[in-house]
């Protein structure tokens, strides 16, 4: 099939670059030194890619995630970047699976919905989930005493992804995972998780990286100098033209805004409604040219499509459920 | 159901302010002087309600909500407001299917996908669809050479939308209906479509108001002196807690923030990512205790969950699919 039959909006890779992407990975951060982070793609396929490209250990965001992958066969090692109040879905699983605890609530969910591993989850700096570092060490006695195994800590360095000066990018890195590493000092365990796209190979005190992006990789990280290029865009068609301005059937249930407006390849975006774009061309169009819109933030992106269409060139070579979607 | 037994983020609808705008709008705009807007919930137990009420003629902006509701045996008059290059999907349905057409190329489009009936769509002021005023004629001669039946005129007013003033925002619609309504003597038929639900009251011109948002309401539409309130929440559950902030699991992948960031009932909103919500809480939470955060544009924010959940107080009563998602 080619590009033009696809019914738009359509949500498209370029699959030279999404595999360039995970084989940069795949050689910087070998096996286990990362743990993909599913949330950014939601997709099984491209998931089984990552594992079979080595990286057999998963992290995710919701508790969905987690069924679709151990319903795959790729729940070898699953990790839950999160805290869940409700845990018997985890529980019930067939996989291996781990999950982040912060709390005496959090330690107390999991061990009544059948989870036997736990990561202790400390904040190094970003205001979001995780315990104050020196709470850690007596979680993880709560957590043993509740019968969890407590396999280590994770610790988001999320305030430092967009810090646009390596050399600072990496200092807030290392002085997140000082604090990391103190709390682990406490906890024990064998995995200190963390990381993600834009301090992956900046963050050298974790034991595994949690990095998503990089595999369709956000346009909104043009910043941070890294090996990794867009493979991403959605398919539009322009449904209507006058002198001054085209419209294309892409709109904001396709593409996600919050980490700014997504551009139009070839022309100049005016403004987005529910299902269109309108935009100063760059040339000439006509009903029924297609338009090629890169969003700034992928994660949030592909959540709203059911599929993903690989391409070659404009031959449509695959097409991916994005099967980890909603809760 | 009790609301907490939910998993969340969890779409949610009072049911009692969900139905009393319902029956306003019913009452205000009885039976064909109303054609429910489906984009705005993308629900067909949303539509059949409206139905019931007596708006049995739909609009949709998409090809999947016209599939959607003509099978669910509610395709007595379906018309999709909005221009596409391929109308074979739309062709092939058991429905009466009108689709608006604004280019030679849109016409030719529907007459090749086995359309029969169209609308000529006018911009009236709003840079998006719509053929200028002057060339409305000519486009229904094309038309009807094309075998197609034109049934009339659409123009979408939204550039009136925002206007707070209601005497301005009247006098906008007033000039925009101006517009089509010579355009609509040029192409004749008895159908003059418009509107929308900051406008329904004033917007007299039009035969038949195309207005979706007043069912769930936009709190963003909360300047607009309109007689709906807002029925939509996400609920979503606390998950951690430090001295200074608590964080809920209702992210960016469960709430539009295309028309300005959603407030936390009870909170003040530090910042959203894709899984989480951080804010200040009025009063102290723990992890579990439930939250509802109200997005300020439901159209984006419904289409981002498989199911909608009817409260009567905190008891769930009902569960309807958003079974119109995707394209």
């Amino acid at each position: 099939m080619k590009l033009g039959d696809l019914p738009t909006p359509a949500l498209c890779a370029d699959r030279a670059a999404l595999e360039a992407n995970l084989r940069s990975m795949a050689e910087g951060l070998p096996g286990r030194r990362m743990r993909p982070h599913v949330k950014a793609h939601k997709c099984t396929a491209l998931a089984r890619r990552q594992a079979d490209l080595g990286h057999v250990a998963f992290t995710c965001a919701t508790i969905r995630e987690m069924e679709g992958l151990a319903a795959a066969g790729l729940g070898e090692d699953l990790l839950l970047a999160n805290e869940v109040l409700d845990a018997h879905r985890l529980g019930a699983l067939d996989a291996r699976v781990t999950v982040a605890v912060d709390s005496e609530e959090t330690i107390a969910a999991a061990a009544r919905g059948g989870v036997r591993e736990v990561l202790i989850d400390v904040n190094v700096g970003l205001p979001r989930c995780g315990c104050p570092p020196a709470a850690a060490g007596g979680l993880a006695d709560r957590a043993r005493a509740a019968g969890l195994e407590v396999r280590g800590v994770m610790g988001y360095e999320g305030h430092a992804m967009p810090i646009e000066d390596v050399a600072r990018r990496a200092e807030v890195t290392e002085q997140a995972m000082a604090l990391l590493t103190a709390a682990h000092a406490e906890v024990g365990g064998d995995v200190v998780s963390a990381g993600g796209t834009c301090t992956w190979a900046v963050n050298t005190w974790a034991t595994e990286i949690q990095a998503g992006s990089y595999a369709l990789m956000d346009h909104s990280y043009a910043y941070a100098d890294l090996p990794f290029r867009p493979s991403l865009f959605v398919l539009g068609r322009v449904i209507s033209v006058s002198d001054a301005f085209a419209v294309a059937d892409a709109g904001l249930k396709a593409l996600a805004m919050d980490h700014g407006s997504s551009d139009v390849e070839g022309g100049s975006v005016w403004f987005y409604s529910d299902e269109h774009v309108t935009f100063a061309p760059a040339a000439p169009l006509r009903p029924g040219d297609l338009i090629r819109v890169l969003p700034k933030h992928v994660d949030p992106t592909v959540a709203k499509h059911p599929r993903l269409h690989l391409l070659e060139g404009d031959e449509v070579v695959d097409v991916w459920e994005i099967d980890l979607r909603d809760w």
